[in-house]
């Protein structure tokens, strides 16, 4: 359960308006790596976790924090947006490019659908959606995806940085950039934890271990663009010591040339020797060694088929 | 420029038709962690790098590879879409639950769209999009993204594998897993390699460096759940021995209880004291210290305003 | 069936082109409260009407009056985008900053994609789609969101007014403005209808009725806000005077710390005590106590299990 | 800023698991009237008022709380999916309808991309996006979405509880569902607290008035559907006493035969007598009667037009 | 305008329900190929058409009929979902495999959000979105997409046929079927039209005219996958005469291998030699050299650089 | 499986950089009809192709050339957004109405999300997706939806060849154009190909035949707009000489007024005569003729029912 206080956790108060600005910050909220994607993003991998503890303690603190931010922002944008133009401004920008610039650039939706609020989208005006989160129950995975998530938000919240410099503004961002700091660090740290803990190694999932895959080709870097690195473009040994890398300079495949079985009549795909004509009025009889028999036999696995296949060998 | 060669980089043939694992499979295709996304992740990665020579050498070639993989998978999917009931079958259901499986739970736009074959969607039939990539021009940003997404790719193929036993599937799949571990392991090479050579260091940007943020905030955890946890959840000492992690038992919020200004009157927000009554017809006098003006000033600098702000203080 | 005349059921004609404002403009075709929504909304909802009569008969009269309104509108935007400019035009940009205006502000695809015409997006860009419109089949419901999107609506129209002061996109707004009003008061007609004819009331679904709910939870203001209203925000009394509020001011949780079970270790989610070792070549045989005989037994609902759970209680 | 307890606001244990019932369940987390839509709606109208005191308590309190039953039907979820099969199970459905059902009805990304838990999807696993939640900053259309957002969203609760009869699920419901019913009263109540604080009325947005829409068009039904009803399918008066509603029974369209100008030659809109030919190699010089001429005389306002428009009338 | 008439355009009754079926058939109203797809994109052509009269007309009677099957397929839906199962239903499930098919298979979102009517989505749920319709303003390259959108329509009805056998579903694809002929030989009609009228004739858009392009290349087919066909593979002559094909056998690139300049140092990309330190505080000055003074040579035109381009040349 | 060298298919480099340029030539990457969905597209025909050989080759030889093609526009965007404003410019811009434009007008994520790179998303910033591309397995219908992508692509490529004066834009515009006009023949002579051939005529699919459709209504025009143009707006004979064409002037619908079946109580859809009260605690006992039993009966097929259907008449 939550619980809210109507203080802020930092300052975000802008020194004057500037609706263009409002614009660009959407990113922060509703882009793929904003403050909503981590405060999600964290609460589900929180509500999925099945140790309690550190883990999922450290998870759920960052998860509320990330929520402060979302709403940081919202009334950043809200207060940048005041005295945005709503009116008929034509004849004005005529006179005045800056004026001009904001009637171009802003959201129009910040006016027309928000009245002067934040909205849930980036900056290009696209929603946020439950897409941009992964919560896949393996936290070195998630961690990964954290660490990642973080330093992609630091990068584009210093961009913004240098796009403004009203100091309120960048009072706030000085903030977030040091919270990014710290996340960015936390769950690189928690990734060494989980190994320290025995919990996770690489390859992730270690669980599946590596027995089962091809490992005759774990470490081949296929040269399929003709750049001229080659061997030597990577340290030699992978940074756990389990792989060494070998560059394939002139890979060739190692399947053959597919065909794809002819299909269901009743599709209507275009096949050799011309399409069977199948009238709609007259469906194959089931029952009589067609397509039915065939799915039938395939899922009660009764007749496992005449295909051997050898572990990384061609098909034929 | 690319090139084709019909042979497939590996076998991708199985040996019965599933049409119900077809569906799921989608999930390596179309999904947020599927091989489009670490396909086109890549080529635009590749097409957005600065550096000529290896950094970019690394990420075309497996940029390219992934094109590959995206093919041997819409293939796999074709054939196990082999003799996937195209006709009225509710009789012959009602005598077999394995069938009956298979008409619940197949992608009915196997049929009724790509008669026969893949889409460009995922295990619940949602489109790929373009929002699924990150290619941001900083590569230490951009491997760690790709770090994190083929250690979720190998989770999923990983899951993928335990839910078949077919012998042509996991043939393929356990190239797949073998190719997913090279890579999950040749990004994390990568970092090391951009931190060798002293193009990016930890915080991501590093350029940007941590002057700037209010530094006394980048080593606090903020204890906002109430977990039992606290000190000593983390390892004291950030990975790269530059932070020492703080945790706040009880943090308070740093900025104040927010107002919002009030909107312009044109937007008919809700106001304190009544909605003022401004109908359409009558628009308020531009130039009269209206709305255009205060964003004029806003936007010429013209004055900076009185708030002043302190790092790391409350707003007033 | 429907049938089309070529006459608009009202003007659309500007008196001059302005192809910023045909931007804005789009948000009444392809926003969320958009004619679009409002239109198909109607149809959907006159399709799955149980009631023929008046019900059905008022629904399907609005509805086609609603799909003449993306008429009117789409017709309004393709002449306010004439000569917008469609060629190479920095040079005469830098000389005039009203221009620059709409060269910057105006929705490219309006000529790239659309030649000129409407097209279905809103006033951002984003395109309408089918999760806008709700058809619930119960009519109180549908009717609420009726009223709602209309409210909406007239808002958004009102702002867009203020917006122009071109005379004949505002003759044709006064227009839409009226029928606004009229179908906002409509619908909350409507819903007094409903209740009067005994088919509905509140809470919605009445016919499930309040029995079965907690009612000792139904009329509880949560305080998980720490502003100072507290009782006395609301009336006492609900508007149909079935409920009491009460205002809590601080409330405890009712359910206990809740923790997730150990996933299957074939979805290698992390657990306590480490991973489990499973690799992918070694499935666990079903049948001994397995995954799959516990989705039998909860299927077919054998074993009950011991939780007792009381109503409003905690869980242990 | 929030702040978490780790105890959920009420208990959320299912007795058994039931893979086919989590999947219809996230209708109530990613729906579109879901909780995760209240919540953020509610935050984000909360956000953006300008009036503090009880309305933005009112709010923000609920706000907060809905974001807790996210996290009750999110842990729901995950235990709901205990022991849902993750390995091949085709030989098993063969003997077992009821597991069947479940494999080819669950959402296959429960398994695959959340490893056990829940998604950030609807129960068709089509994902939440930022385009559900409305925030206008007028309070009274807000109000009239919430009210019905929570009308939809009850409605939806019990469909769904029908569809179980595990008590655990029923208990969390039970609830849920009063918890439904207060806030669609409470809505309800607050819409008339703001009418009776004369912050707003009827129709919304009052402020901008009548005065400026053509009243003689608020009142009229316009008969477009040939259903019998006619007069008297609403009551006489609209529930403010504000409007006569009158039915029109053959109603005839007001505007004219629109046309639509011939777009710019360089976008080959294909136009009376024959396309144009303008190779895109020559542009027309501009500045001698082109196009820009003509969009820079529109956006300076020299040239009002001949034009002239009458409330009502016809265009020509 | 539009006007309704409560008759349907044909008969939309099935013998019995089917919710199997009903999911199935969702294709037709909110696929990408669908009846609304179709509707709208006429109905969108229509009104951003320059021409009055017959190509104007047969768009908007087609529009006008589209609605109307959008409808009938609406409400056969409602009737197929007649007696869908909305209790508890896994005990009837294990003893029934037909069940057991629907219950898995249903679309869960025809009973929770839509209360047995039809959603506004496809057969796997998706909702339909604005970006499904194409509406250029030239009505070459228009009829091109119809004549090409009804193909998929009749060829994804006709595998829907022989998905049922239900006489009242196949008595309305019956008269669908037709109906998509005829759409597709009148769009084929009309392409012939517009070029017996000399509006328009190949290659779309013709005013563009070929001389621009570069015409060797107009010709040649770039044989970049190493399939064996090769010369012959094609006819000659393209159809209208006007080109020789050309199969180029073994491809070279015309480009040179490029590089992407520095970026912008506040964006923080990565670069060779290092990233160069910009700290977010110190911004370069602007009007020394900077980027703003590049960016504004650009757009003046001041300096037409140095490159030179010849066509059909290498960049260098 | 895939090659790419560095060298790109032609130039690709811009003689000066233009931000607002490259905001406009995303359409070509990311628009429905730029250069991903035709690469997608074709690729995903090739694979789901089930005739090797020149049709095969064809499709495979062409895809491949696309992905060349989003690489060139992609380094093309990269090098047009060298120097583009990446710091705080409203001083700058207030002096100068170029950079206003520029400022207002392009797309922010360039900068703040992809650090001066392209974006996987079109002129309005809305990303690519899968739902773009259309695969069917049938040839015909599939080369006519690409004979219309190509022309809808050169439309587009010719409207942005005007946008521009920059030299080396429009030099490799003048590549693409001249390869759209080749694709777009190419297209067309394989649609001729597959009719020499006898794999597919009109109307597809020809498979399906026309015998089962009601063929009287295969060449009915209906009039349902009111237009003036009626019988002589098309040719009199479809273009393949198998239909005369017919237009009804007055046509007047052939299905009854439906009505749809009084839903499941447990849904709470309102009906006639007041909605059945139906609490949630107290399902209908299924087996005793409720919907279970119902929904048995129809999937069993046992009992047929009474309605009788007869083709091209009306229901009752």
């Amino acid at each position: 359960m939550f619980r809210h206080t109507q203080q802020t956790q930092y300052n975000c108060a802008p020194d004057q308006p500037d609706a263009l600005y409002a614009m660009k910050l959407q990113e922060l909220i509703g882009g793929a790596y904003g403050e909503m994607t981590v405060a999600l993003q964290y609460l589900f991998q929180g509500w999925n976790t099945r140790i309690p503890g550190k883990y999922k303690d450290l998870i759920m603190d960052t998860a509320t924090e990330e929520l402060g931010h979302v709403e940081m922002i919202s009334i950043m944008i809200a207060r940048l947006l005041e005295g945005a133009p709503a009116e008929q401004t034509s004849a004005a920008a005529a006179a005045n490019p800056a004026l001009a610039a904001v009637l171009g650039g802003q959201n129009p939706q910040h006016a027309i659908v928000a009245g002067g609020g934040a909205v849930l989208a980036d900056s290009a005006g696209y929603p946020w959606n439950g897409k941009y989160i992964v919560a896949s129950g393996n936290l070195m995975a998630d961690f990964m995806a954290n660490a990642g998530a973080e330093a992609q938000g630091r990068l584009q919240t210093a961009r913004l940085y240098n796009m403004t410099d009203d100091k309120g503004v960048r009072d706030m961002l000085r903030f977030n950039l040091a919270r990014d700091t710290c996340h960015q660090q936390q769950w690189l740290a928690a990734i060494e934890m989980l190994k320290a803990d025995g919990l996770e190694t690489l390859p992730v999932p270690s669980a599946f271990g590596t027995d089962t895959e091809y490992t005759e080709h774990s470490n081949e870097i296929w040269g399929l663009s003709d750049g001229t690195a080659g061997p030597g473009a990577l340290s030699k040994t992978s940074v756990d010591g389990t792989l060494e890398f070998e560059y394939l300079l002139d890979p060739q495949p190692l399947g053959p040339i597919p065909d794809v079985p002819a299909a269901d009549p009743l599709l209507y795909a275009t096949v050799d020797g011309g399409s069977r004509s199948v009238a709609g009025g007259t469906a194959p009889a089931s029952g009589s060694g067609g397509l039915l028999e065939k799915a039938k036999e395939a899922l009660t696995g009764a007749e496992p088929g005449t295909h051997t296949k050898a572990g990384g060998k061609n098909e034929s």
